[in-house]
């Protein structure tokens, strides 16, 4: 199998994409899911940021360097990422955040529909931003609705305002229709918000074309921001002129330098921003954003599925790995950038795995994570992660009572 | 005037913290009240967090260098600073967030009541981020009432929830008596908010000592962590129990990962955290606090108050300068460490000192700003600063058509 993956990488052509990242060179990181790879482009320009603009421009950078349009440069350079035509992205604060200012915003574009729905197998942060928004504006204004991944397309009666899914499932990698399911939640009157936490960079989205209302995502997964990368969200821009959200901040001013004592909101989908930038972590994320640049996100989606595929066909191969569950859909249409396997001793997996060099993670209560990031990750990679997970099963390391100790963190 | 500041600055027993800081040789830098200059460490542990810790530990970092503590870590960094024992302040979101987190809470605690007063001279985003939790609760549950500074007390009626404040004037450099207007709102039973964008580490202030329930702070001014740095909150022990806030994001979580499905708030004040924390720029500040272990902020009011005192008796004396209005008090009490002057060309007398290399900044209709960090301005900076603003007025180079072609931002 090692040689037919050296053949393969020899002939791939986001090959060259694996030398924009700085890895180490000890381990094989699939774990990208979860915090992307360092881009080699990073250090130097945060060195210029930090030495130069910050350290000699000083307070003369929010206009000479344009730190202070960075939210909406940053916002413009993913939109391309996630199908979106220019002035409705923007590059600030948290998913968490984000969500909250887009939901109170659906349910003020929705007046007489008070209903959030959203899955039970969402991401936590998800849920919990709209059980704080819920609790806030009472049961009167607002109610989360929570359903099963099957029950969703009923759920949407005419109370619903607003329908807030995350493509790609943390815990399973599978995929949600998102094209379809917009279309049934237009029908029936229903906004959505789609998470693209997961999804955005190694899964194809057309969110203008789709006809998507909102959207938020992830700097520091497949984008490849750093640690806590500022999050991005989507406005499409038929509701811009419309929409207000609560986190009324200066930076979302029509004119923040007026120091105005009344808030008057921004044209455009700028008004969703709220306080000041933290200006090193977007520009982390802008220099990051360069490793995709020559490469769409289809050429990425194929190699994720193709690495995905040999993985899961290599697991398939493997009796000693028989007892490892495939949570993960084996339809490319169902499946995003990760392969999930489940296992009564995954905790034990996980750690023996890491121990041995294979950066993977752990999702309680049972799930092996292996995330595939295409713009780095090579075939050679499948064939040693299965290889030494097979390894780690067939000696029952995974026992090792040191692991059981360790804590269970991120 | 040259030889006094040499002979000051020989003797000032914080000179040698000038030489934690990287500050441009051709500039004197007089805007670290909007700011605060590079400290030395900063680049370094950037250098570490970027190519060790993201780039060589990668996701392990999270525990391994204790990412995930971080808004804890650093916030009891700032702690002492502000006059607060452990386990109340956090570094966290922006400014706007935090004052959208903890006025919502402090509406919570207070039933029946249901107004904020603040002044309309505070900081704008302060009021921006009111306005939008007005607009969102309805006025049945929240009204914003903005009064004049001499207004304050009168207006804390019984209806009146909590009391918004920012210590020192953006504009003025005015400070309120926060220690008396504490107190007077306890015996109304309204709770106080304090924002000490521009005072934390230049004005000692006692939140535990004085009872103040809630504070917001800001990373980039005189904590001087970088550009857009994250901003810190606090909220007194006797709250923590009982206060919920709106932005229940996962890291606020008992556990967050634990991946429930239902929000349950972390013990203490992490119940205020909301998304995942941005690690690089945390970091920045995180160093950058360095810079005051072994200074204390009465040092620092000492020497802030010396630098000022020196600035008003400069521009007293200089019979060219007579035609600017001093805004910023002359009583100690009152002063916070800035030096604010009104003139009908302010503009244009900002856009000259900067090209003479004194940074200040402007701010509308007709302020110009000259902020001193005592941490790394000299007695020598005063001198030279003074001294150009003599020649900037007597030349009237402030007239020079070309400034008011140049963008008001910042």
């Amino acid at each position: 199998m090692r040689e037919r993956c050296l053949e393969l990488d020899a002939h791939d052509p986001l090959g060259r994409s694996r030398e924009a990242f700085d890895l180490p060179a000890d381990r094989i990181y699939l774990d990208g899911n979860s915090l992307g790879a360092l881009p080699r482009a990073v250090p130097e320009r945060l060195r210029t940021v930090i030495d130069e603009e910050w350290g000699r421009t000083l307070i003369g950078s929010w206009n000479q360097h344009d730190w202070i349009n960075l939210p909406v440069t940053v916002g413009e350079k993913i939109a391309p990422l996630v199908g979106a035509g220019p002035g409705q992205v923007l590059c600030t604060d948290s998913i968490s955040v984000n969500l909250y200012k887009l939901l109170s915003a659906a349910l003020a574009l929705q007046p007489g529909r008070r209903v959030i729905v959203s899955q039970g197998d969402n991401f936590p942060t998800d849920l919990y931003m709209a059980q704080g928004l819920a609790t806030e504006l009472g049961s009167e204004r607002c109610e989360l609705r929570i359903v099963d991944a099957d029950g969703i397309e009923d759920a949407l009666d005419s109370d619903v305002a607003v329908l807030m899914l995350t493509h790609a499932d943390f815990r399973t990698g599978r995929l949600h229709d998102m094209k379809r399911m917009t279309v049934v939640a237009r029908e029936r009157g229903v906004l959505t918000l789609w998470d693209l936490a997961h999804s955005a960079g190694v899964v194809p989205v057309s969110l203008d074309d789709w006809g998507v209302d909102m959207a938020v995502g992830c700097g520091y997964k497949f984008l490849n921001g750093g640690p806590g990368a500022p999050a991005f969200l989507y406005l499409a821009e038929r509701h811009q002129s419309t929409a207000r959200q609560p986190l009324t901040g200066w930076m979302g001013h029509g004119d923040a330098f007026e120091f105005s004592p009344r808030y008057r909101p921004a044209d455009g989908v700028r008004r969703f921003l709220s306080g000041t930038p933290g200006i090193l972590g977007m520009c982390a994320l802008d220099a990051a954003l360069d490793v995709y640049s020559g490469v769409t996100v289809e050429q990425s989606r194929k190699k994720s599925l193709a690495l995905t595929d040999l993985f899961i066909e290599a697991v398939d191969a493997c009796g000693d790995l028989a007892q490892l569950e495939l949570l993960t859909p084996r339809d490319h249409d169902a499946r995003a950038s990760q392969v999930s396997l489940a296992h009564p001793e995954g905790w034990g997996i996980s750690q023996a795995l890491i121990d041995a060099g294979i950066i993977v993670d752990f999702r309680a209560p049972d799930i092996v994570r292996f995330g595939f990031a295409p713009l780095y990750n090579r075939y050679l990679d499948v064939a040693d992660a299965v290889g030494v997970l097979a390894d780690v099963m067939t000696s029952k390391r995974y026992r090792d009572p040191r692991f059981q100790a360790r804590k269970r963190v991120t």
